[in-house]
């Protein structure tokens, strides 16, 4: 699904898009940390965020990523979205989520969160496209 | 509607996601040039494109702008996109776009592309979110 060029891009710390659908099918977008585990993207976000409350209901998600170092540089994956509601996973997961982006601060700050429940996000991509310049 | 971090947000270089929807209400994310006019965004495709054709048939739309000088700083405009079939507009908007992120060499961009007609988009922001940290 996803190729060399497109794997690379994806283990930049870049910034996800997570594009959603609200009730009403209007697409909602946020900026998120991710991570790629083979060709799936994983990210965590509370259980009672207005996305998590959207990919309960509609499992339709869209994930683009541009390059930190040249925004020609994107990949757009178009996904089904699978929400694993258990909170010591999603925190487990969050570690390696986090540590993409702070390094070793990130222990410190998986445990600095509040109690509220946690999901984990793993997004299925069913379409690949983009574009990645030399 | 918008204030004015978001408005100076917009005003740099930054490079827009644009949400529009496909036929079966999943999100179709590209990443384009744009210019901000008062409270719209502007953005220019060519009427052959898949985001022109979805957004002929469904005008709504979400763009998001990340701050190209820290990916946790964003703005999210859910928008109706008003699609103007305006070749000579799209082409002499454009000019105005590309200035933003070529500059003197606009023009000669704006000359160089092929004679396929364009479509300008206004996006119209009817709720606009996001993240501004100092």
């Amino acid at each position: 699904m996803l190729d060399d060029k497109q794997r690379a891009l994806l283990d930049k710390p870049a910034f996800a898009k997570l594009v959603t659908l609200m009730p009403d099918g209007h697409p909602q977008a946020t900026v998120m940390w991710y991570r790629r585990v083979d060709d799936t993207i994983r990210m965590m976000a509370p259980a009672s965020a207005l996305k998590s409350k959207n990919l309960d209901r509609d499992s339709r998600a869209t994930v683009v990523v541009d390059d930190p170092d040249s925004g020609y540089n994107y990949v757009e994956l178009r996904c089904q979205c699978e929400v694993v509601h258990d909170d010591a996973a999603a925190r487990d997961d969050l570690h390696h989520i986090a540590s993409r982006y702070i390094g070793d601060r990130a222990a410190e700050f998986v445990a600095s969160l509040d109690d509220a429940p946690r999901v984990l996000f793993i997004f299925h991509p069913f379409r690949v496209q983009g574009q990645i310049r030399e």
